[in-house]
Parts: structure tokens; C-alpha cells; sequence
């Protein structure tokens, strides 16, 4: 008898029908003689709705009024699904935040949790009820309501399963699971079985959009087994768990990521000298603008050139502080590319495994792709080449790196 | 400087312009010096929405549950108001019942408060804060959300006038006061200045259903005086404090209260022995049938007549209890009357005033109105009159206790 945290998203709570296959669900679980603490979103809309309501009267609305609006999403559906299970005959009982009491920093609209009460939780699973619980919430020290942002239930679901050492943490979404690349790119996508925290970080930060990065990190820290599932479809899903040396099966490479969102700036004929690279990247984290992948080349003729990408959206704002820095240092030119892509091999394979970077470059040489910048960590690597060289340059690394589904039999 | 506190119902906060006009109105206040707690209902029809979201899932909701849902509907309000005040530079904060700490009961959807803690309020109201409450909810001293059952807001008002000794407790609704009796009936009826709780509550509970009935006994219970005002229009209202002996101008009779709510049972020829009534109010009682005015005559031939009077919704109930009744005791037959109606006249001041009743009957004898029964308390003389003379008995008797307005100038 494993004690599971269940999290159902937004879409799986998004209407009566809804709420009542995730009790039917749940009911399976429970019958198979789980211990269950069930998180949940708003219904899928509702969150937006009440922000709505809130900005007809504010453009800015108080972050503590706004916290206390935007809350009782989760209230409605935590008390819809435990009707739906005693129905059901299944003893349960819901906990807003403040009830469980999760006790989170005083940053509204964005908190973070600093501490879960496990006392209530645990003596309602002793007496055999399941606990429903409302994610993206929690309580400050002086009784506040808070949320944590968006996309935080699954924060609360991780946290919860740290705070109670849940077996396992379940994460309900419309895939099913993690694959190995986005399958409408490459059909040949396989699911991954297993996958290592900070390969999750990389894929997700890179653009798979599964999980929230935040809840990987926290998993990862506290060292939860966190699993990918579809909401109603069966299915083993995917799990993101420790690296597990013993394993010698491991793959070299675990997924293809790739992302559109990004744009290029360069900065050419910068004189070299020390400090330049503040001078140029100071005033743009001064503007608020997060930088992705810096590089700088070698000088020649004493001056350098300085290549950086930011999100498309922040490209403009960008080349204007580029434009300023550039007259300022006496740089020669600054140019700007928004027509990129970025694509990245992950794996944790790769650290035990020389090699792994040309390999890249040889599959997409072979398709005579040419790259435009590089960078590199321990479990990826990233280029970035023409956007319109994207698709093909993922199905390339795919079937180099060997990721591609085996054709299956009558397919 | 005086603290009031505010109540303001479901219309009065039924969609964002209103909300906004109620916080030009307290900023008004605000401004005039007075320290203010406002207490707000749900949003007209959202509790309606929730309740019916929740009989989507199951005839008849989890009691614990449906509050944990129903309570969010005041939660959205306060932090709407909050945020228009703090819009209109009126520094505010708002509290749900748990976070005030209203205490409760633990009887879900119709709790009783236990106690108020007024710690943090009055803290806010020292900083200068307008402090705005979820009318209509509590917390148990286990952490569960209980709501005080419908029309609650006003109980919730009444009860933080008491805690904080607040110098008046204004309640606003959609008329501006109360009055003699009701205007459609009689177009000269007159707001009253003044009411004492205990006329209050004969007057709302004979059908003048401008205030739940229990924020009334509430408010006399620990002396808070009440003010009646329409939310929208400007004007004193209707005070309703304690019967202040030192006014001599007091009038006999402050109003002229009716309904046509009920309907009229006779058992005749029941054989006059010890422990008749309770032979046929018993099983009326035992059908949970409530019985409002009884009357027994003396008895004749060793037989007496017995009349009592129910709500019209449960006079078929009670006909058919009452005949198993007449045929156990051998009662001669029994007859009922649906067309009837009750006219009172209610005032403090018939209590230093003799011969108030005979007045009332010699103007209804006056208009040839026979009066079936008659039933007397301290404050209040009932009568049970044919329905087709309810408006002309109404007439007659705000006529003949003068509390017609004048005649006004130009109308």
C-alpha cells in the first residue's frame, strides 16, 4: 500500500463530466488500496474569469485582494470532486491551502512554499479518507491567502509528496508522456519509460511544455519520483526520477528540444578590452530583458564580435539598448536576426560518452545545415541554425541519436 | 469619529458598477471620519450558481463540502470592493470569516457564531483601514468553513457591530426604510424614523421582509442599534434601537403589518376533557406542520371549538392530520378556510395605552369587517380577517391610528 500524490490540471477538472471521470479514477486507486492526497486546479477558464472580474476594476489590482479572488478556483473544484467521490462511496475530505496549512512567503500572486503541516493529511489517510487538496495556494505567516503563480499546482503536488514521502507524485495532463521529441515533428516520437530530473529541466526549459519547471526543480531537490500521465487515457506514462547509475541500458541521449521563441543579436568590432562583456550585457539585464545563449569569439585585430539570443517578444526593446551600447563602446556594427531556431540534444548519457557533440554536427552537416552558434553544458547541447532548417535538423538528430520508434508490425 | 459597520447585500455588489458605486459611498464615509467595516454578500445569483454546480454532482451535496464551495462567492466581493478602494486611495483589506476569526459551530450551512475575535480588525482600523468581511460564513474550531445559512450577511454585521461595540450597524437594501405599512397597499404609508427591535421583529416576521428576522433578535440581544438604508438613494432610514422610555412623543402604534400567507383550521365539537389541545396540535406537530395563531373557545355542552392557523402551503397537510384527529377524539367535523387574511397592528406604545383593541376593532366594525379571530402579545394585536377586506382593514387602521403622512404641498 503506496501512499500517492494525484494532480489533476485545469482541462482534466474543466467540467462536471470531467470532475466525475477524475472521481471514478480516483475511485480505481483507492480500491487498489492506494493512501491518496489528490491536488487540483481551477476548472480550466475559471482562473482567467476572475482575473477578468478583477481588472475591470483595476489594471493593476492589489496582489493580496487578487490572491484572495484568484483562490477560489481551486476551492470550487477540491469541494466538486470530494462530493463526486462520497457519492461514490469513497470517504474524503477537502483543505483549501490555508486548511492544510501551507505555509508559503508573503510574495502574492507569485509565493513560494516554505513549509506543509502534514497533521491534518495524515490522520485523514489513517482514517482511510482520500484528501483533495487545492493547488496554487497556500497561507503567509500572518494568515494571508497566497498563490504561487501560474501553473503552481503542480509545485503543490511535488511539495506535498516531499512533505508526506509519497511513493510517488502523479502528474495528470493531455499527453502521455514524455517523448523523446515533439511528434508532430518527427512521427517516429517514442515515450520515454524513465527520464532524469535534470534532463526533464533541460526538455522543458527547451520548449516541452509538460511539466512546469519549477515543480521538476523541486522534485528534483527533495528527490520525489514524479510521473507523466494522461488524464483518461491508461497508460504508464513517463517517470522523471534520480539518475540510477546501476543502469547500463541508459541511452546516450534522452530527447530532442527545440524552440522558435528566440531571436539573435551581435554585437561586431568591439574593442577588446577587459569588462566589455559587461559593458554590452549590463544594460540589457538592466532593461529587464533575460539573455538564453551568450558567445564571444576570439579577438582579432583587437576587436571582438559578441552574439547573444533573447525571446522574440523582447527583440526590439533589445536592439535599441544594442544600438546605444554600440555608440557608447565605439562598437562598428550591431545586427539582428529574428528568423532562428534553437535545437538541443539532452541526456545524461552523454557525460560517460565522448563524442557526443560531433556526432550532432556530422548528422547535420550531412544535411548541410550550417550552424550558426553553440553551447554546451554537461547533459546538452544546443545549436542554433536558420528556422527554416528546423524540422529537418530534429528528424536528423533523431534517427542519428537512434531515438526513432522501431515500425511496428500492420503500420 | 464613530465606527459603523456596513452591510451591503447580493444587488448591492451584483455586478462591477455596483460595486464601484459602493465604494464611492464608503470612501464618503470614510472621508466624513467615521472608522468602517463593511460586510458583503455574494454577488446577486452566484450562490445560486455554486449551489447549482454542486446538485450537478449529487442531489444532496456533502454538507462540509457545499459550504467549502458556496463560501467563495463573498470571498470574490471583498477583494473586489478592497481593490475599488484602494483604486480611490482608501487604504483597505479584506478577511474572510476564517481569516477575521468568526467562530462557529459546526452545523454546515446553517452554523451559529460562537465568537468573533476582533484583533486583527481593530489593529487595521487603528492603522486606518477600511476593513471589509465575507458576510454569511465562519470557521469551526476545527478549521472548517461553515456558512450561517441564507440571508447570514446580515447576521454577520450585526454580530461584528456587538463584537467591536460599533456605534450603529447600517444595513443596505433595496428599499430606504421601513414603514407604516406597505405603500402599494396604502400610498400614504410613512418611513419610519424610528423602531424598537421588538416591533421590528413583529413586523418581519408578519411579512415585512426587509430584514432577516434572526440579525434582528441578534441585534436587540446585545443592544446594536440597526439602520435600515437604501443602498443607492440618499436618506436616514430607519433607525431600529431599544425602546427608549424617555420619549414621550413615542406614537401608539408604529405600523400596520399583514400577510396572506396562512390558512384556517376549525375542529368543532371536540368533547371538552384535560389535554385536548395537545390531543390536536400533537400530531400537527409531529407532521413538523408549524402552527401560527391558536384559539380555543369556552366550553358549551361540554364540547368546545377549536381554530388554529398554518402556512397555505401545508393546509392540505394539516386538513388531512387534523380529520384522522376529529375521528380518534369523536369530534364533530372539521372545516378549513383558505381565503383569509391576518392584519396587526404592532407598537411598543400600546403597552402604556389602554383600549388600543378596541380602537382597532371599532374601526374595522366601522367598515363592517368581521374579525374571525383575534390574538393579542404585549406589542401586537392580530386579527384574522375574510382576504377580499385585507387592503380596506389595512387602510381603515393606518387611518384610524394616524399614521397617514400629510398631505404634502403641490401633490
Amino acid at each position: 500500500m503506496a501512499l500517492i500524490v494525484q494532480k489533476f490540471g485545469g482541462t482534466s477538472v474543466g467540467s462536471i463530466e470531467r470532475i466525475e471521470q477524475v472521481a471514478d479514477k480516483v475511485k480505481k486507486f483507492r480500491e487498489a488500496g492506494d493512501d491518496l492526497v489528490v491536488v487540483l486546479s481551477a476548472m480550466s477558464g475559471e482562473t482567467n474569469r476572475l482575473i477578468d472580474l478583477a481588472r475591470q476594476i483595476s489594471d493593476k489590482p492589489d496582489p493580496r485582494e487578487l490572491d484572495v479572488i484568484v483562490s477560489t478556483g481551486e476551492q470550487v473544484t477540491i469541494a466538486l470532486l470530494v462530493m463526486a467521490l462520497i457519492k461514490r462511496g469513497v470517504p474524503a475530505v477537502s483543505y483549501t491551502g490555508n486548511q492544510v496549512r501551507i505555509l508559503t512567503d508573503s510574495a502574492h500572486n507569485k509565493a513560494r512554499i516554505l513549509q506543509i503541516d502534514d497533521q491534518k493529511i495524515r490522520a485523514d489517510l489513517s482514517a482511510g479518507r482520500v484528501v483533495v487538496v487545492a493547488g496554487f495556494q497556500g497561507v503567509d505567516e500572518h494568515g494571508n491567502i497566497t498563490t504561487l503563480g501560474r501553473g503552481g499546482s503542480d509545485t503543490t503536488g511535488v511539495a506535498l509528496a516531499a512533505a508526506l514521502k509519497a511513493a510517488e507524485c502523479q502528474i495528470y495532463t493531455d499527453v502521455d508522456g514524455v517523448y523523446t521529441t515533439d511528434p508532430r515533428v518527427v512521427p517516429q516520437a517514442q515515450r520515454l519509460e524513465k527520464i532524469t530530473f535534470e534532463e526533464m529541466l533541460e526538455m522543458a526549459s527547451l520548449g516541452s511544455k509538460v511539466l512546469q519547471i519549477r515543480s521538476v526543480e523541486f522534485a528534483g531537490k527533495y528527490n520525489v519520483p514524479l510521473r507523466v500521465l494522461h488524464s483518461f487515457k491508461e497508460g504508464p506514462g513517463t517517470l522523471i526520477t534520480i539518475d540510477e547509475e546501476e543502469s547500463m541500458e541508459q541511452p546516450i541521449i534522452s530527447g530532442i528540444a527545440f524552440n522558435r521563441d528566440e531571436a539573435k543579436l551581435t554585437i561586431r568590432g568591439v574593442p577588446d578590452t577587459p569588462g566589455v562583456a559587461f559593458k554590452i550585457l549590463g544594460p540589457i539585464s538592466a532593461s529587464n530583458i533575460e539573455v538564453d545563449m551568450i558567445v564571444q569569439n576570439v579577438a582579432h585585430d583587437n576587436t571582438t564580435d559578441f552574439t547573444f539570443t533573447v525571446h522574440r517578444n523582447e527583440y526590439e526593446k533589445a536592439l535599441s539598448v544594442l544600438e546605444n551600447t554600440a555608440r557608447e563602446i565605439g562598437a562598428r556594427e550591431v545586427i539582428g536576426d529574428l528568423k532562428i531556431a534553437k535545437v538541443s540534444i539532452v541526456g545524461v548519457g552523454m557525460r560517460s560518452h565522448a563524442g557526443v557533440a560531433s556526432r550532432m554536427f556530422e548528422a547535420l552537416a550531412k544535411e548541410t545545415i550550417n550552424i550558426q552558434m553553440i553551447s554546451t553544458s554537461e547533459i546538452k547541447v544546443s545549436v542554433v541554425i536558420e528556422e527554416k532548417y528546423l524540422e529537418l535538423a530534429v528528424r536528423a538528430l533523431h534517427t542519428a541519436f537512434e531515438l526513432d520508434a522501431p515500425a511496428r508490425q500492420g503500420e
